[in-house]
């Protein structure tokens, strides 16, 4: 199979996911005697987490490409670590409604934050595994050249980008809170021009 | 018209109902005094069903690629048969939250299984009926050279798919857990390396 | 503009709003000492509004490609026509939930069954004056050469086909029965293989 | 990066943003003694802001194909810019159904046309922010030869675009009518043949 399907599948599986997200922000029902911005701004959770997963989703379209078109033909289990990987990406939607949902409910919310964090450190292994996969078992379908250490390069980036979510996995416990803002910060990170040098292309 | 339409829209259809599986999964309210995990704990057939229906529409993203990259151009009647295929698939996000919600409702679990199974089973009839037109019906729109051994082979490969999903509806009556059971193996074996030999391409 | 991007854009359009279709699909509740066979059997309207549905989303999508396909380039009236197009297709969800809740609702059923029907026939007027305007004003767009009277043929073949829609709206303050009836039989009809002399491209 | 890809994933997150539109459409209940027509006709503001909303994302994603074309490739930062273009475009379902909801509440109208007509400000902002990137900083990704003057053209056309926009912002608070007549006239105007001088490619 060519890459082009598999991009566009998951290009297909990707928008949707990133368009449902905000299925989970609230419009509140009109209550009489209370105010909309008072019924919005309780909602705030809510934004954050559909900007931090939006943009966590942007990212992970971004490195998705780099590594697809390092390929000129995908195999059997290749086309399984993606299906793994979509399903993954397939539960942000749950997994930050649970997180919007429980971050200032008064109880749940440092499971909540396990759940949350743990769905992008769940996504970015998957993400990883594929990624060696296609780097040191499918040399034969590579369509560029990489030597060992370019590849071994490569891969140790995409490693390294696993601490922080251990980290917001390991901190939910203790505060939903630093969850949250160590996803947001991963997400405004990788947005900055500096990130550039990482797996994403640069024309 | 030719192929790349076709499995243009058909990659659309089956990237929307993979992802809208998700939205079955249950984000349960917050209630004072009672914990997020038993709450999560108790909606674990959302979860079964949802990585099973996943996969499986996973499986048949693949297949439907080997079977429509086969033709160089395709006819009303094959179009119409897609848009059976695709009218079957568009309810697995229905019959998924049905299985999910009933499976440990105390009723109708025996109903939601024949139903969840079903669905899998009408699809993959579809699917097959729509190989034969093109293996056996269509040999002047056939891009690649098939004899008559070969064509009938690929066919009987996916008649014979079907015998677990007859299994899993006729077990649904004696219980919904054998028929849940039997469709998640069916994902796992086909995403195992081992099933690549099959419809699935490699390379 | 080429076409290549209205084609994409419209087949994601119409791949979402077939594939919501089913989130009008009612799970029922569980409810103790109520069959799950019996609260199914009651929804049997929203089974048929979404095959129906889905069915004539799927042949608008063919014809629609045989129309796109005669261009070899789109203006900004085209564009234009097109989202007026997708803007009614993107209705159909909604006016098929509400065929389905008011067909045995014991009241609203002829208003609704008008709503349904009027949406299939204004998506039809919709598609009948992209036509008009592609085949008649856009003359320096075409790439196929097609004469005045093979023209007039396509559209009026085209507007021969808001037929039963009128009457399905016609008759929806008489009988919604015989409204949804129809547009069924229009579904299934231009499923046919005898439909494919149509707008439908064979091969 | 080629320009195909990014196209392919904002049309699809663009696709399912204008779809999803229709899911803020209230079906309302069958309520003994009270009639559908009534219960639809309370619901107009729905029916205005989805049509608003639907040409609105319609035209975006005119101006957004013109944009994107004249580049050969994107690098990080326009990729950045485009997802956060896509951030506000997948808000508006939400905004649009806020709007709906509070349009004739009683209460809460201004703040709720002040958000619409500001997430529409915001992706026009973003969008120009693009542009502008696009125009000035990326000259040797542009596939197009255009001079100062031109570029300059270009960019002042978006941003006089926000004035509009501005406008029914600040109108919100005085009369959510207003704001959302507004928003409706600039989805209309940019319709017209008129428009078609602009942003828009015509052949």
């Amino acid at each position: 199979m060519t890459t082009t399907r598999l991009e566009s599948f998951s290009d297909g599986v990707l928008a949707v996911a990133i368009t449902l997200l905000a299925l989970s922000i609230t419009v509140p029902d009109p209550v009489p005697g209370q105010s909309l911005a008072g019924a919005l701004s309780k909602h705030w959770p809510e934004y954050v987490a559909y900007a931090t997963s939006f943009m966590t989703i942007g990212i992970i379209w971004i490195n998705h490409h780099a590594m697809v078109r390092r390929l000129n033909a995908v195999d059997h289990v290749i086309l399984t670590l993606n299906l793994v990987l979509l399903l993954f990406i397939g539960l942000l939607p749950f997994t930050t409604a649970l997180m919007a949902k429980y971050l200032n409910a008064g109880h749940g919310q440092n499971l909540a934050a396990a759940i949350y964090s743990g769905s992008y450190l769940l996504m970015s292994i998957a993400f990883s595994a594929m990624n060696r996969n296609i780097l040191f078992r499918k040399a034969h379908l590579l369509g560029v050249d990489l030597d060992e250490r370019e590849r071994r390069r490569i891969l140790t980036r995409g490693v390294t980008g696993l601490g922080p979510y251990v980290l917001a996995v390991a901190l939910a416990p203790l505060s939903a809170y630093a969850t949250l803002a160590i996803c947001g910060a991963v997400a405004v990170f990788y947005a900055l021009p500096i990130a550039s040098g990482g797996d994403i292309s640069t024309t």
